[in-house]
């Protein structure tokens, strides 16, 4: 499933640029702003033309699911429709020992019996405001880079807070100034906020990401990856008047649908060099931590269904990051995409002789340590996790604010402490499992002159032991014990008998170093090049092209289509209940190609003809998840979920060929509302 | 499972020298020659004494099975005994459409229902003579180390040749003569040879590997890893003289046992730097590439269950070589292993130096390119082995045999050719997955220079495009397609128009060059540095050591014990039936923890503290499988067939602390065979 951020740690070399793209525009391309929409493209190619009506109607039926994805308006009296996998972190919240929502779903059979999700925050996107001569006015020719910096943040937050007062009083509408175009333009969005935000529906996990691992990213699909909350406000169900309706009509092969929602980031404007990279370095070196760290998690779920049950999410998440990683990759290495990318040397101290350089130069000399020592990936545990941070917060809070890493500024602690003190379960054998797994890669990567390297380990254990040793004679994994810490400060860490504490302790000067080192001289004089780079462009371009994703609004157009496997199968667009019926036979229904029962008891009761899944040539990427996919009229057909496994390139490069969005068709969420789920009061309510 | 040979390419960074030990013998260590046996040892630390009649007994009780394993006779009338594992193959020869041996097991009735076993040979070693001296005397001083071993080849030959023309009219021995000590001496062993074999029981394959790969190397196990076979002569059941009794009253705690069996390598005498070298770049480069293709046969696999079916082999091999290959560099990374190896740097121009050197120097520039071209670990898939057998058959068969590669000289023509045109299944989809992945391994390699590596492959495609490309078109996945080319020799291959064949014939003078770079600049000195090492010591030695493994008949001494974990676990040495049924009822029988239905529903009639599975210190490798577990009475206890994750350092450094012989207690083959497959005509005669 397309998940967002899935690995915000990763920076420079995976993504970090949100400057716009370098190439001609191709059919169907883009995540196009609602101010300056793809109105041409559209009308040029499908006949269609986008009307502002059309646009500020979709644009306003449209919500930011917390920080996790998109959703939208499907009822005047509040009813949200986001995928299961944006919702399951509510449903997981929601669930009692005694009754597991994401297993066994949920549906409220009056809005009383609607389940309030505490904490949870969704955003309207109500106005845009073009303000890039504002920001720009603040900076004066004579002023140096870091000053011009200042002068921006300075004028952005002044925005922001007049825009907010404007609107005081109400209370729910939040100002945002977002950069686009690196810098090139800066847009100021007004949001209403709703937080009063309640469960309605969601089917079982089983149905909702039916085919598990290995039917992510791939099609045939068959997933009712969708659940719906309602908006309350005073108590009531809030009274919506942007609201989409439902198709009852479905859609065509061919027919041109959009997807609206809030894509999260993409790296189209990556040099030539930036990419080749990316393709003969730095993925195959990912690819090959996954490789590993999926055998061991593997190998130890195997052992027991206890351990499956404790590894289960640390293997899930690895499974889905590699599955990403080996589509990115085959998409900077099918030939017939970089067709279009300069073939020239870059010129002598170009920036992108500069990215070139900082790259390659930096990866063995900064970054692999820092991945280390300061990412952590050689003590890969929560246990060193919860000691680093424990370290951390004594040492950091000590210093005035503007000068601590930023992870410890006053405004980030309430969730730092909030992580630090979660009480999630953390497993004695699969901390040992994962230090021991990341030791040795310690020892991969240095071989026999680690200890010159990593002078603060134990060098007369093996990783095993090592791992054993420093996991169950530390102290951090009770709660009370990291509280106790943390209230005591430097010297409750300082003299502190726990070894994983001692070994974080250790080893901070050597992670900050490298974290300096990185961030100096590789991070920084890359961000400078692209940002060069990016001037440039716009000054030629402007804003006639679309920019990088930056998790603001985007408007996608395409058509419902099917494509070609590599091995000339043909694949359709559309599938069905039936479809989904006899992959399960096929597999003997065994996981994750198991129904839940209620499918299963409900069979005769479905329509089998009912359309399930469909793939349409629409743009997207990470966050859009939840995102409605809707027709010309206006109405859902559809919500995205996913892209197959050619769409993960659209991190770098789109191309319409066989690169798909995939949906879960409107019909089949009203067939399970009504026949499996008796929801025929939500049905009725859908698109009204 | 400890399988003989698992990866005979991997040659020289891997194990190539059957050279003997240089450690000073530790307890229980040891796999001892016959007529050198560890009297003096077993003395002093059991208090028992080897006399020549029981070591005779027992060497002649021992049975060398086919290639594959070690196994026993266990009664007068040639009943044998050997693992599971070890007689697999044949319960696949077999078994039919309508009965898989594998699955279901067997039972013959009578003499009449036992099952011959079509090619099967087993050998017993009769006798064993010293004739080293007489192989020296061949040797003049005044030869090259080439006319040396020239001589040296000849003069083996005629011993080979009188012996056996010696007992001609008997027909059924065999003599060969075996290097030990690398040539510090030499043994001329006699075989009588049985050829005349059959199946007589063996249980269902989810009791013989019950925990499949999960427990593969683990313990506490329940495995009946067992099967008999019996060795007819003239029709009729042989008549044994000896054979071993059976014991019927267990092993306790402490017992010394032996094991009498035919382990077959063992790098006991590589030096620290040799193995400093495995420890930091190769074992790290062989797991990579391994769990590479682990999770992408895994991921393929579980797509549905016709494709898990298809790729079951292949991700089995994988699973079984990534858990040893664990095993072994866990070994290699535990410090304690490594206090008894020189600590010195070797000497300029030192045999040790020259190992050293031969082996860093050669791997980037020799060794991978040889894997990837010569190997074909970059055409890793069915079409291209076929396609590069061809090539080559088609050319070597028209040159002299004597300067031929050695695979295609005369005499290993008849089983090259069975290989080439056997009539296993190949499938198409399978062979995509295999070749894109290996394809990807080449970029990974070689990353953007790699046109400048490769210039015979295709740079226009994806390395999918390209493996759909190659795979989709050749046509010598048909055997008579392959038939067809290799009668038409030289021109038939030239102008073949079967890209595949194409793409081997372009590769050949590249993979043969990177063959000859590696033998000549990298196997020819490490082996003569070895045998330069191993002269000195044995001058120095001599006898009152064992040599490494040779895959000839040894004797291990050990005792039943138990050990713990590195977590403090401690693990007892023997389990039950209960203890099997506990761990089916955790893992709610789900494969491959789910017993046959024969146990399920016998389950009340079995004794539930019969011992299952058991441990002991002796010092084994793969090719033990299949050794009968001896008591001092010279009576059966056990059948070894595998060693626990620790063992798997014994191919380089034996360590007691937790390195385990894993065997079949005697007393649950009985009880199986007399509760569960009511074969009372066997148990009856077991030892009798």
């Amino acid at each position: 499933m397309i998940k967002l951020f899935p690995t915000l740690r990763l920076t420079i070399f995976v993504a970090l640029f949100c400057c716009f793209m370098i190439f001609p525009v191709r059919a169907d391309e883009g995540m196009w702003l609602f101010d300056v929409p793809p109105t041409t493209q559209v009308k040029e190619k499908y006949g269609f033309e986008l009307t502002p009506e059309w646009l500020q109607h979709v644009q306003q039926s449209s919500i930011r699911f917390a920080r996790r994805g998109s959703a939208s308006f499907v009822s005047s009296q509040g009813l949200i429709m986001t995928n299961h996998h944006v919702g399951a972190r509510n449903l997981h919240e929601l669930s009692t020992p005694e009754n597991n929502l994401l297993e066994n779903g949920f549906y409220a059979k009056t809005f009383d019996d609607e389940l309030p999700c505490n904490g949870l925050e969704i955003l309207v996107p109500v106005s845009s405001e073009d303000v890039t001569e504002k920001v720009n006015a603040a900076v004066m020719p004579e002023m140096s880079a870091e000053e011009a910096q200042k002068a921006r943040n300075a004028v952005i937050a002044t925005i922001e807070k007049e825009a907010s007062d404007n609107v005081s009083g109400q209370g729910k509408l939040r100002y945002e100034v977002t950069t686009l175009y690196q810098g090139g333009a800066y847009r100021l969005y007004g949001y209403k906020i709703y937080n009063d935000i309640r469960l309605v529906w969601a089917p079982e996990q089983n149905i909702a990401v039916f085919g598990g691992d290995p039917d992510n990213y791939e099609y045939p699909r068959y997933c009712v990856d969708c659940s719906l909350f309602r908006a309350y406000e005073n108590g009531k169900p809030a009274k919506i008047e942007h609201f989409l309706k439902w198709s009852t009509s479905g859609v065509k092969d061919g027919e041109l649908v959009f997807v609206s929602g809030f894509p999260g980031r993409t790296e189209r404007s990556y040099t030539r060099e930036h990419l080749e990279f990316q393709r003969d370095v730095y993925f195959p070196w990912r690819l090959q931590k996954l490789y590993r760290r999926e055998v061991i998690y593997s190998a130890f779920g195997n052992r027991s269904l206890e351990n499956q049950r404790r590894i289960a999410d640390d293997l899930g998440g690895v499974q889905n990051y590699r599955k990403r990683a080996i589509g990115q990759l085959q998409g900077l290495r099918t030939p017939s995409l970089w067709k279009n990318l300069p073939q020239t040397k870059p010129a002598k101290d170009s920036p992108e002789e500069k990215i070139l350089n900082a790259c390659l130069a930096a990866f063995n000399a900064r970054y692999l340590a820092y991945d280390l020592f300061e990412l952590g990936e050689a003590f890969n545990c929560q246990t060193f996790k919860i000691a680093r941070m424990l370290v951390r917060l004594a040492y950091e809070t000590e210093k005035p604010n503007s000068v601590r890493l930023k992870e410890y500024r006053d405004g980030n602690l309430e969730s730092l402490k909030q992580a630090l003190f979660a009480d999630t379960p953390i497993y004695e054998d699969v901390e040992i499992q994962k230090l021991t797994d990341s030791l040795n890669h310690v020892h991969d990567v240095y071989g026999g002159s680690w200890s010159n390297w990593v002078p603060v380990l134990d060098f007369d254990l093996s990783p095993k032991e090592y791992a054993t040793e420093l996991i169950l004679h530390s102290k951090v994994r009770d709660i009370a014990e990291r509280k106790r810490i943390a209230e005591g400060g430097i010297k409750a860490v300082k003299y502190s008998s726990d070894p994983m504490i001692q070994l974080a302790l250790r080893l901070e000067p050597i992670a900050k170093n490298y974290r300096e080192a990185y961030e100096n001289e590789v991070e920084a004089p890359i961000t400078a090049a692209y940002a060069e780079l990016a001037k440039r462009r716009f000054e030629k371009l402007g804003t006639s092209v679309y920019p990088d994703a930056t998790f603001t609004l985007r408007l996608s157009y395409g058509a419902v289509k099917g494509y070609k496997e590599d091995d000339g199968t043909d694949v359709a667009p559309i599938t069905t209940i039936a479809g989904m019926f006899e992959r399960a036979e096929k597999q003997k229904f065994k996981e994750p190609f198991d129904p839940p029962k209620s499918w299963k008891d409900g069979k005769e009761k479905l329509n089998p003809n009912t359309a399930f899944n469909l793939v349409t040539t629409n743009d997207i990427i990470g966050g859009n998840s939840g995102s409605p996919l809707i027709n010309t009229k206006g109405e859902v057909v559809g919500l995205a979920f996913d892209g197959n496994i050619y769409s993960l390139s659209n991190n770098f490069i789109y191309t319409e060929t066989q690169s798909r969005c995939v949906s879960v068709h409107a019909d089949v969420i009203v067939e399970a509302l009504r026949k499996i789920y008796g929801a025929d009061r939500i049905a009725d309510e859908l698109g009204k």
